[in-house]
């Protein structure tokens, strides 16, 4: 549809379109920065969608039962922030929307979580918001399968670009909704031949339709600038027992004289000039940022279009079982249950007193068949590695189409989707995800890893086989960069535990940090327990902590992680045979050393001693500790990998590499 | 076709496949780890295919127009491993199969490229191969436009599994592959459906033939173990106008009364006991490693088939003009050009005497346009983001279906399909590919980067907007700790150039440096020009150097890289004013300063002054420099990242996250 037709059949949706695409159009001018032309292209189907489709009280963002939308095409921001300002959500105000990607602002250039409600995911690396929402749609029916469909009844709504589509991990996603049939999840592409580049087709020549339906998907399509059409095609595909494509055609840049249809349209201001040719075009007279009265009172009607049916649904919540009540709200505000403390406890003593020695994979199960019982919130899986990851407690059964309440999610070889599906399902609320694949894979999940950190979400990563001590399967599965990858990155707990006590140790402290995602690399082979005196208190959250101490003057002090500290503790017998005395720092989580204050860390990494690290992996970043700035000494080494594994019984490796007692001993003495 | 029909009706095929299968089964056990089910479960695929399709004499797998096999499933490589030591691959003897999964032998636990001859690429990490794949098919094409058919002609055959095809990157892959319509590229799928945690229906319900048509392919199907209906499917897909994708529905661990159709197949040894069974099953009665004389020269011969071929082949090329001859000759030795130097000195010369004010992405756009002219191997591209990567320059021309000729590609929204493609670019031989999107998004590209570094493929990443210089898009598209990650990884050298003149020289190195990728990390910002005198030492090569020499007492030395030696510069000055002598250090390449001797890096970093570093990124590795074995200060600071970034124009986030000229200065003084 063009537009002199539009604006003479719908002249009210026109102008309410109209506003989301000047305040994109101006505050895009305004930042002299951004992207203009996808907003202007899909505000008539997010109108429509905002109007008639999307369940949402704006007053009540934080309403659980609210549909999820998911602007997945994040450099269209704009378009995002014009609808939570238009609708009446709190914070939004125009002071935003004027100061867009500005210092401070909550209107940064893509759609940042946290920022402001109604931002329901952090967007912009293209394709994470759909993999992102399949995770919202399987929280949403996790939840309704734990507490009813009275109290979860919602979708999840995602616009996408050509970007989002073409991005590998939008296939990942698409498999696991297909196969799940998440028949509440819709998304609504923005089909307008463009990507920055130029046109799309210069790059692909994929019948997306075609491509979805492949997975088990339903496609409807519809034009993206008909608002009946639209309203059409999101009422068919509300009613979809599987996933739901919509193909909106729509013209970027729609109404841009020079920019519509090209990439021009994509990442720059249209500029003084063609603005004030677009604003004719859309009969569209006030100033920048002016929205008339009759159109902005409009918008804060449909931003109260929910409030009744919120109430009810309020009303609902009330009636439940007050336990049942309770938990509904326990699992929404990401409680850890108050059983779950002792559940750990009794573990942890359970275990010091056998001392099994067993893989930290292993152990991390043992955990784990702790946990789950004590805390049904949790959604496990594995991409395809349930076996090797140990991620599969007895008591979970399977997520699946006719098992919603199942709690194991067979993700498939999909790392990135998992990671992505796991991000979803923290968002969501209700549900506390965790999944494993191996830590060399880490390298397949990346990107939603990384926004796990940036958003802050609570999500477990049970990376096994994380080290040469993988063994056969060689180099390209043995993780040599990777923990100094994830060390490297803000806001992520890397844990590498030691023994079956450090590990339940740092499953306790994952499930109760809020705001933090948890990354556990774990050990393929056996380990024996070296916490063999029961504390209550949880050690490993002091991030590294004294494990052996010497006997004699303190002259070397070995530091390690996971399954080195085995090595570090015959290390300092070799040396504690001769006369020198050597404590054992085990050291599972460098970020919570960290932050520790000085004084703890001193305790446990006074000045004076040779310092010795051992990890069989790269030392990139080990220097901080053995000769950083806070106080160490300068006579330090590091024992461990310079450059890739390879593939032979993991023994044999270790000697190979010579990460051992005998080397880590032969190092301490080089330097006294 | 079952066992029994397929031994009645094709005796000879039968001994040629079962002495692949049960090579496999026995090195499995032997090793008593690996991938038994795959091997036993193609068998029949690949008999056929090495029997009358590959083109490929085994004497001389360096034949630069073989074609080319990629077991994209590299678990199996028992099936790869048994091909070359049945056909006759030199290296490849019986010592090595019965060696597999062990210390330094060739037979790695997954395929691991320069082990021996004939293996094409490293596989394991799946999906890798398809995608590498459609990157040696790219190459076939391009020096087929390059050389005449005469001299290139061949295909690129994949096998991959399930797993290959749920991953993201495999999407990528596909789409690139059918857009660019490289028929030449085969795709053989083992649809046996079983993944390592059961049936693939478990977590997937693409229709995979819908989904590769969707995409532009060229589909069939066979019955994996009909060697007739096999041999009818690779010559029907020999003749597409299109990629192909032939399914072969086959049973993992064919034959195993126990295993067959099951995950028990997949990843573990079968057992002494049921290894017993299939053999009588087979009719095999000969012992582990026993090949009987007449299969064994049954496919020694096949291991022949390709040799008058290569030997016309070798004439035709005798043929050629000489120039031309030598020019194939020397791209595919990965020989850089002997102008290339002059071309790179005359630049730096010039932008010497210039000095302009340019972001290092657009500086690394000039070398590009001096490099390109004169080295006709170069293949660019960039991931949708060409205006941004500065990655084209005027004279390299479209890469497309009907423009073989042309040397930029339009890789799409496809950072990891990119990187996979540009290995198999460089494996192939005759090109010498970059690629570029924005740094942050080298979180997508992961999985591919590694087996960059792992192979050795000389591959270069022009990896733009390279800290929060990248200002508006915020955090999402802002790295952090990216260098850190990627210095981190082996055998990967990491350049962040401060201005034009160490963007040339970095270039040079990329492109002379064979055996390791390289990642060129550019600032999105305008710097200034600080190698104003210019050297036609490329002074970049090592690693490190004095810049700037203090005056008077060198009582303070400040690094930096990248867009932040402007500032180091800065606070030299700011320093030098109060009278404080400050050297400062460019540290362009890490890897390449700690391969320097000793005496070099001390003389660059002496012992005694108080060392500041400034990087707007994380800080993580720093400590090395700062504080690390080489005889350092033990005052040190560094002037960093230590979160996420945010958005607003970049001079704002500098001052914002005190990444200033005045902070550092100040860092000094509070450590002296």
């Amino acid at each position: 549809m063009d537009i002199a037709t539009l604006r003479a059949s719908h002249p009210e949706h026109w102008m309410k379109a109209a506003a989301i695409r000047v305040l994109a159009m101006d505050a895009v001018q305004a930042a002299n920065s951004g992207h203009p032309g996808m907003p202007m292209g899909m505000a008539d189907v997010a109108t429509v969608l905002f109007e008639k489709h999307l369940k949402f009280d704006a007053a009540h963002p934080e309403w659980a039962d609210r549909d999820r939308f998911v602007l997945s095409a994040g450099h269209g921001s704009m378009l995002l922030y014009a609808l939570l300002h238009l609708t009446g959500y709190p914070g939004m105000d125009l002071e935003q929307v004027k100061h867009f990607r500005q210092l401070g602002s909550k209107t940064a250039g893509h759609p940042e979580f946290g920022h402001a409600p109604g931002i329901e995911t952090t967007t912009g690396p293209l394709g994470q918001g759909i993999a992102t929402a399949v995770g919202m749609a399987m929280a949403e029916e996790s939840m309704a399968a734990r507490f009813g469909r009275k109290i979860v009844d919602h979708r999840t709504w995602v616009i996408a670009g050509d970007g989002c589509l073409m991005e590998g991990v939008s296939q990942e996603a698409i498999g696991l909704a297909g196969r799940q049939k998440l028949n509440r999840l819709i998304v609504l592409w923005d089909d307008n031949g463009i990507s920055i580049d130029g046109k799309v087709s210069m790059s692909d020549a994929t019948d997306q339709l075609a491509r979805f339906a492949a997975s088990g998907w339903e496609v409807l399509s519809c034009d993206g600038h008909d608002p009946e059409d639209i309203d059409r095609a999101l009422t068919a595909a509300a009613r979809a027992d599987r996933p739901v494509l919509v193909a909106c055609k729509t013209h970027i840049g729609f109404g841009s004289p020079k920019k519509q249809d090209t990439a021009g349209a994509h990442g720059s201001p249209l500029g003084d000039e063609e603005i004030a040719k677009v604003r004719e075009i859309y009969g569209w007279s006030h100033a920048p940022f002016v929205i008339p009265n009759e159109v902005a009172a409009q918008w804060a009607e449909i931003g109260k279009r929910g409030a009744a049916e919120r109430y009810q649904w309020e009303v609902r919540l009330d009636q439940l079982p007050a336990a049942k009540k309770a938990e509904f709200e326990r699992v929404i505000a990401g409680e850890a249950p108050k059983k779950l403390a002792g559940a750990i406890r009794k573990l942890k003593k359970q275990l010091a007193e056998d001392a099994p020695k067993v893989a930290t994979r292993k152990a991390s199960e043992m955990a784990l068949a702790a946990i789950n019982p004590v805390m049904p919130e949790t959604i496990g899986g594995s991409a395809d590695l349930t076996g090797s990851n140990n991620t599969l407690t007895a008591d979970l059964g399977t997520f699946d189409v006719d098992s919603r309440k199942g709690r194991y999610v067979y993700y498939g070889i999909r790392e990135h989707g998992m990671a992505a599906a796991m991000n979803g399902l923290a968002l969501h609320g209700g549900c506390m995800p965790y999944g494993g694949t191996f830590l060399c894979f880490a390298d397949y999940a990346r990107g939603a890893m990384r926004l796990s950190a940036l958003m802050g979400a609570q999500v477990t990563y049970v990376m096994t086989h994380d080290s040469i001590g993988l063994g056969e399967d060689g180099p390209t599965h043995q993780p040599v960069e990777h923990v100094a990858m994830l060390r490297a990155t803000p806001n992520m707990n890397v844990f590498r535990p030691a023994d079956a006590v450090e590990t339940a140790e740092a499953w306790e402290i994952a499930l109760t940090t809020a705001g933090t995602p948890s990354v556990l690399a774990l050990s393929r082979q056996n380990l024996p327990t070296v916490r063999t005196k029961h504390s209550s208190k949880n050690l490993t959250a002091q991030g590294a902590y004294v494990l052996a101490e010497a006997e004699g003057k303190r002259r070397v002090i070995l530091m390690a992680t996971g399954s080195e500290v085995e090595i570090a503790l015959a290390a300092r017998d070799l040396l504690q045979a001769e006369g020198i005395g050597a404590r054992v720092v085990s050291m599972p989580c460098w970020e919570l050393f960290e932050a520790q204050d000085e004084a703890y860390r001193k305790k446990v990494l006074p000045a004076g001693p040779v310092r010795v690290a051992i990890e069989a992996l790269s030392g990139f970043g080990w220097d901080k500790w053995l000769s950083g700035e806070r106080g160490a000494s300068k006579k330090a080494g590091f024992v461990g990998m310079e450059g890739f594994g390879a593939s032979a019984p993991a023994p044999e490796l270790y000697k190979h590499f010579g990460i051992t007692a005998e080397a880590a001993a032969e190092k301490a003495r080089s330097l006294l």
